[in-house]
């Protein structure tokens, strides 16, 4: 079995100055769990997951979040979940900057 | 639609004297994100799901985790992954109160 832990998701992160960042985490059978890095600035732009559910959870920093018509202006260890077909979007507004844990499922092909 | 944020895990946490206390936060198709709270001393004995991945977040305090032969103790940020059919534990060795995420894909029964 691969290693089973993370003890310090920033280690991990790819932060990229050109767009978000992201470095796979793990990746069952019915669960992917990746991070979304943000310099200030970036963001992920709306959009849906046919059939697929998805939780963020804050590691680090401050994110505007949008699921549906909901928004809120999430802190590290704060949880977002956008159910499947459901319109959302990240960004960050910074001036630091934002990590996010996505867990996807099922995974994405 | 539910409320599609969490700002404060906290509050939603449910501690309970006698043995690890639950919470469900959110329940969609493919995914179930849940809180377990366990008081000093407090344990989750090994336990497989079948074909279910779960996934554990520790959003406060510090845990001893288990997943198949491999043992961590994790803190607050770290991140945990059993893949389905892998046997895994918690425990809180204390002083503190552990707070965990805790993600499965499918959703339970």
């Amino acid at each position: 079995m691969d290693a089973a832990f993370v003890a310090d998701a920033r280690a991990r992160a790819r932060f990229d100055p050109q767009k978000m960042g992201k470095a796979t985490l793990f990746e069952g059978s019915a669960l992917f769990a990746g991070l979304n890095a943000f310099e200030p600035g970036q963001e992920h732009a709306a959009h849906a997951h046919k059939g697929t559910d998805k939780l963020y959870v804050v590691l680090e920093g401050r994110g505007e979040f949008t699921v549906g018509e909901q928004r809120s202006t999430l802190e590290r260890g704060a949880i977002a979940f956008a159910p499947a077909d459901v319109s959302h979007a990240v960004s960050n507004p910074g001036p630091g900057r934002l990590l996010v844990l996505a867990v996807l499922a099922p995974p994405p092909r």
